[in-house]
């Protein structure tokens, strides 16, 4: 770890995760110098107070706001990270990005630091963050394919609002308490009603039948943990549900295990906390874990209708471990694998 | 069928899935002469109008109260179940029963009439209806079995609180208006806070680490289909829907399809209805299976981790199929197969 400091640029900065990112740099005293705030035009004048006491100006971004910085922790969408990657390149610095955009691009290294932090020494100047689902997916994933090997993977998720946008939360809000007070209501920021509702369908259909969503889950997965071939599949489901992501999750391996070794490898990532003691009602849930940093895991069972196979419970604050928290974790690994 | 009319009790009759009985019966013209409803003695006095227009006012239910009855719909729990059962088969009634108490005995038929209407023949006096998730979840695998031979089910469940009674119902709406209007809360009828909130339990633990509503989808499925070695496993969560249980569900089977096929083999059964159009945003939901006698299913897609492996989503009302439904169900094939 050297001590030399950062200038660190946010793209994205009044959003869900943009907002976090600012947190979470201060919170875990991220080394940088100058930190520069950007939006869309119609955020200019904005100021974002971070937990340091410091006001910060949002910028509306364009094509010049990167020079003299070496650092740019976008999640402003897709198009906008597509819009300026060529101009964050230019200006010499490193693109880590929370778009779906790179994600899957041969160039592009698609990175958890606790599960292949090796691949970003073969960065080209932008760095992929995963899917917010397939993150603390890929962290208990990691530590059961080195020591048992993944024989297939069936995944169903069960995903909060707060992964659609700040503006989908608040419509789960109003429209919760239209509901309550049987007034009828159309939703406008997503596509169909979810208050007091489940919707199976989390981005657009691919001709597969699957969503994108899904695929993420799938693709993002096989390329994070370097197993083209794993056989893996998702159903991916919008609950109503402001924060936090949660997975129902039934795992074959490749060799036998039982409960207590198999809490003890996933374990072995130290940002996986296993929560676990049935008979006291202990188990992981989006609201206790809202604002964690650690991937939570319960519920673990063996599953008697297949050999060498469990059944799992994670929930993860979709928000940080599926968005803000792996993001600056990434820029913090490449400081410390001396990459930048 | 027969032009006999049956005197009728519906013991549980101001519940959830009591007040749907009564509307079942009126609704589908069950041939009723007396009809009769029983609760605890704090109901005594409560009248309910049928969609009929009749008064049915609601009597205290003791060990008397079944001379002359025909058929008993129960829907009171299992310790009502289980202190009435033996009232009820010496006065000479049949008892239909949507409780646990007897689902499991081996002496009891436990039904979903489009599935084992043959096992009604055995009765000695007690048929017991299926959990809520279950009945709907075998009206897909009877046909699939049928046609294909089912090799492995991995289900998830995603249940309303619906399932849990009408006051936890309010509850869910008393605490997630307190939760939008910031105030705290504390859940009294159902043990752990479920506004925009998931819970991985439903029922209590069992020493293997399942819930015994995990464990009645697995055990109830095998008997009704009359496959005790049915390989199968379920992770069961209540979800903040008020009406409704949904399941994503994995389906191998013994011999290949295509989703064509699939859809017309579990079309099969009148009361499954596929809604499966991705690109016109079509799929079953439970805001729009609320309060429909059909089981919905969507989203079928070949999982291509697994050969002959399907993912489908499926939604159906809890308190219709689930219950209340089901049990008519029963009794109108009991009449026409002239066993009652």
């Amino acid at each position: 770890m050297n001590n030399r400091k950062y200038n660190v640029a946010i793209l994205g900065a009044t959003g869900n995760v943009g907002r976090l990112l600012l947190d979470v740099l201060i919170k875990r005293d991220f080394p940088f110098n100058q930190l520069k705030l950007l939006a869309s035009e119609r955020s200019t004048g904005t100021i974002i107070q971070g937990r340091n006491g410091v006001d910060y100006p949002v910028e509306a971004v364009n094509s010049n706001s990167f020079t003299g910085i070496d650092i740019v922790l976008a999640s402003a969408g897709s198009s906008i990270s597509q819009q300026f990657s060529e101009d964050i390149v230019k200006a010499g610095a490193v693109l880590i990005d929370n778009s779906s955009a790179f994600r899957m691009d041969k160039n592009v290294p698609l990175i958890v630091p606790e599960v292949n932090p090796e691949a970003l020494k073969l960065h080209q100047g932008i760095i992929a963050n995963p899917n917010c689902s397939t993150a603390p997916l890929v962290c208990i994933l990691k530590p059961l394919q080195n020591y048992y090997g993944i024989e297939r993977v069936v995944v169903s998720t069960y995903q909060s609002i707060s992964g659609a946008g700040k503006a989908a939360m608040e419509e789960l809000i109003e429209t919760t308490q239209k509901a309550i007070n049987k007034e009828s209501f159309v939703n406008n920021v997503i596509n169909q009603k979810l208050a007091f509702n489940l919707i199976p369908q989390i981005d657009v259909f691919l001709d597969n039948g699957y969503t994108k969503e899904e695929m993420k889950v799938i693709l993002e997965s096989r390329k994070i943990l370097g197993l083209p071939e794993l056989k893996i599949t998702c159903t991916a489901v919008r609950v109503p549900v402001l924060i936090c992501h949660s997975e129902s999750i039934n795992i074959e391996l490749k060799k036998s295990s039982d409960v207590k070794e198999f809490k003890e490898v996933i374990s072995s990532n130290p940002n996986v906390k296993v929560i676990d003691s049935p008979s006291e009602k202990i188990y992981p849930m989006p609201i206790s874990a809202q604002g964690k940093d650690s991937t939570f895991v319960g519920r673990i069972r063996k599953d008697e209708s297949k050999e060498n196979t469990f059944n799992i419970w994670l929930v993860s604050d979709n928000l940080r471990k599926g968005a803000a928290l792996n993001t600056v974790q990434i820029a913090e690994s490449m400081i410390k694998q001396g990459i930048i």
